[in-house]
């Protein structure tokens, strides 16, 4: 960390910085320019607290050198991190695509879509039991009962499952049933949901929240990792800015910056990023242009009648269509689908 | 709800979204203009679903008219609604300052806070014993430890407590300590929170989160609402924006908005809200001057020593100054402190 | 345009509002719902001032139905508008990558990166000889002589050249330079710029502010387009968002927007949408995944010495290597370099 | 400036950057940390450009120290600047509010705001004659002879006039009318116009751009103040964020942050700030309790025929009794009105 003084700081407020920094073990080094004292702090590697220095008397500011996240760094874990789940594979050269309906709305309805997108070649299952809605009166997911249509559906196809869990005392639940544990956008900073997913050793999918940087995204990461959990999948899912016209704006700029950063699977979701069928086809193919290592994809086989996110959401035939089209994006950036 | 056709929709599309519509109950008016045709809904009370009617051929979007709230709409309820707590109002023309630490991090800390901001004036004692960290590194809370000191501090400065509730399963043990129960900014859309306070029926006070919109704020407010606990205490701190230089940017716009879209008691966090002790003064003279119902402001005695959020912590001497310098600004708005 | 009127609005402010807007030859449609009577407009052609209407008593709010642009929308020109500069086309199925240094800064310096970039297969030369700036303190561009360096570039190599425009005055003498004139980011709603580029009849390359929406951004073309000058390429280059860790966020969901709003060339700047060279390669596969017609990135054969954004710019070789990676996802998506 | 050096990099590149450094003239302090290297930076005067620092092998990246504005910096001019104008002084005890329509639609328009805006105490007014709008269809301001009918109504009311210039060339028309020429906020980056009104020797007003930093704003002053020209006012206008109940956030922390790094005067604009007259009275008061020096508001005497921003503007009675209301908080905070 380095410690940048105001102007005009005197040299007992100095020497006090100094001294107390020192208390906790680490050096000092004080660079006096024509302005401003800088002072350096070789670390012990415990994580100093900035806040505490920034209110010590004549400093202006603490400016952070390390990146405060360690177990999802790439500097810590240099190899690209692998999460294996019931036979596929995610982080891989091969691309892995995650589809189904926002919301699990009936059996009948689960399997039709989970066997439509089956055939267009996806290799999970996507589908809503607890739904995180704005509103008190909107549909708020079939809960255990759509859990048990997803396990059946995984049985009937053979696609592993990936599903929602908003609150800790979900995860036992969610876990008997689902494949992936998905940390929703909303729940990304839900420190003690990512401690119970953390918990259970199970993959989770993390998504970013929308208003959420990518340092916060990896940091949340880190919680789960430090409960020794390490099959983590981050998700870039759309953040929130001043543009109305799309429901979210996907930062593509997160995929290549997050597999720089990290070294866990990036996949991104078109369907929240973007919030309008129409744009996830040219999207899904950015993404996996920009590098990520999947998707998760909204389909339902009759979106005029979902009882969430229907806008969003693509028909079979244009999801096949994707996928015919996505083959070739991938072989351009050396992956295979 | 009004239904606006794309450019060239068919006669039979337009026939369909109207059946469709009709279907539910509701009634339907065309207007057919040169280039688009729009349908105006009239409705049966039920809310319909956007979305399903947006993807519905020939549809190019759809345009709410009312508001998804109702329970903390004005409209419903045009009084302004007040909340006692323990001797206190929030609502009332009397405005109610809520101050201490930011964290709990030892009794006679805590003591020596609360006795200062009692001195100065201060009507509740805030102060955290749970704390959502960024980092799983930082300090998180001395738990129910801290619980027992804020409960201990109430009893001899007489002072109502808030104090922040993180997850569902801690809402009887926090209920059993505090007089508010806060939501945090973070999880403002933890929706199995917002039931769980509900049901509590205890106060809440619900802040907004740094990515929320006012119209989300007052849809999580009607979650809590719902539950027949109409003691909602809605909080401005800040919202995220592309400025760096302050930590969030204070919506001070939506102090006015709040009181004309709802009857619940709003409050402003200058602390957070701004994230430097220097701007605290003068962001809570604005809040009041807007109309706000009250502010929570962090004091600790020793910032420096702070284990959260030093940076923002008032120091008790400014506390006091900035209490006398509130009630000339109060007294200019027909409020008192 | 659609009028929402108040909850509770006398039957005589509707009997007004309708008088106004027939007053201005329209015809109107009332809606009565439980709840709010809504109006809905019949124009005339004419566009109706929303705010006059918006302030008139009773009335909530207004609701567009229509686009404002009309000359830059797919709707009234359906095909492709394909831009010819010198025997480059833009907007064709043949893709368009403009390269070069970020600021025109020596004779040498220029040929150098423009022999580079021509012999890895770029189309157009660019390099600013007018740079806008934050600080007054910073190089500003050589003006008339950076201008000449451009002119001799391309007389050497072939590559037409694009280069920056600040304002209105500053017209002519580009105009004698350079095949297509710049707008900047920051001058994207300089309007006394947008008449003049305009009224010159020469082709446009329109940046989007980064505070611009995509509707803005084309109401900006409908400037140009106004003056009979219909040569206009739109481009996104990234918008300011709250996310600290890239200069700013490329907006990809804009590509397919803007593709299927208008029927103007569209093309993406990687440079400034990321701000750091090592995200260029990545972020310029997604734009041409997801539907660009072509690419401007900076590339500078020293960054390290470049006076301005050497952060963003790409070495000859890796842009080398980026030209060749770029040929097999122009194929993948029915285009070629 | 400090120079944050990669983990591990090697000696050779330390040595390359500090001999770079050192050529120009600047010495060099070393700090090897475990993981980092750092590199401070002791200035000779000369601003040293951060970029090409950041491109040189082996950088992380760099870190600035000082403020890179000066002349707008408190640390070189520690007194408050008090911009005099025709008897009216901006930035003194005395608060000053201009007051006036949008746009100047008429000389008999003009002159009954112009006489109510004086009744009720405004010291200035304003009005646009060249409007910036967002569609070249929408009304563009009356020009010239708008200029003609504010020099009128100043002769009539003795009230100092306040006007936009929108491009270098109408600088010399715009001075010869008004008092203080407006730049608005979509050029507060118009580097040929900051120019042309620092040239100009007259008082400007340099509105916030709706997305600029507030170090940008400081930076585009700065562009002023380098042409000798120090009779600069600062003005906060809102900015861009999320939310869309209001058109614009007013960033209310920016006013005691503007103060304390800048001598120069602050007002701010509730009009533009929230886009909806209800809001006007509330942020107003808000501005002067956190310290703005003054206030500029849309007043229009007929709102709903008003040919721009009418749903911002105030009648003349709801003026006269925000200033009225406003007395009261000016003594509040130690300014009077």
């Amino acid at each position: 960390m380095i410690v940048v003084m105001k102007q005009g700081a005197t040299q007992a407020q100095i020497v006090n910085v100094t001294a107390r920094i020192e208390q906790w073990g680490c050096q000092t080094h004080i660079s006096e320019g024509k302005e401003r004292t800088i002072i350096g702090i070789i670390g012990n590697g415990r994580p100093l607290d900035r806040e505490q220095i920034a209110r010590l008397d004549g400093v202006e500011r603490t400016v952070p050198v390390l990146q405060p996240f360690k177990l999802a760094s790439r500097d810590f874990h240099p190899q690209d991190t692998v999460v294996p789940i019931n036979g596929v594979s995610v982080g891989d050269r091969k691309l892995v695509v995650m589809a189904g309906p926002c919301a699990v709305e009936g059996s009948e309805e689960l399997m039709e879509a989970a066997l439509a997108v089956k055939e267009s070649g996806a290799h999970m299952l996507r589908g809503g039991a607890f739904k995180p809605r704005t509103s008190p009166y909107s549909f708020q997911g079939l809960g255990e009962e759509g859990l048990r249509y997803l396990a059946q559906a995984r049985k009937e196809t053979g696609l592993p499952v990936i599903t929602e869990v908003m609150a800790p005392e979900q995860v036992p639940l969610v876990t008997t049933y689902a494949d992936i544990l998905q940390v929703g956008a909303r729940n990304m900073q839900n420190y003690a949901l990512l401690h119970a997913v953390g918990e259970s050793q199970r993959p989770v999918l993390l998504k970013r929240g929308m208003m959420s940087t990518i340092e916060e995204l990896l940091m949340s990461a880190e919680y789960i990792l430090s409960h020794g959990n390490n099959r983590v999948i981050l998700c870039e899912r759309g953040i929130r800015t001043f543009e109305p016209y799309t429901r979210n704006t996907l930062d593509i700029n997160a995929v290549p910056v997050l597999k720089q950063l990290s070294h866990l699977p990036v996949i991104v979701d078109p369907s929240h990023g973007t919030g309008k069928w129409e744009l996830v086809s040219a999207v899904s193919k950015a993404a996996i242009a920009a590098g990520a290592d999947g998707l998760i994809i909204e389909v339902h086989p009759h979106p005029s009648q979902a009882l969430s996110d229907g806008a969003q959401s693509l028909k079979p035939e244009p999801f096949a269509q994707l996928m015919r089209e996505l083959q070739a994006i991938a072989q351009a950036v050396g992956r295979e689908l």
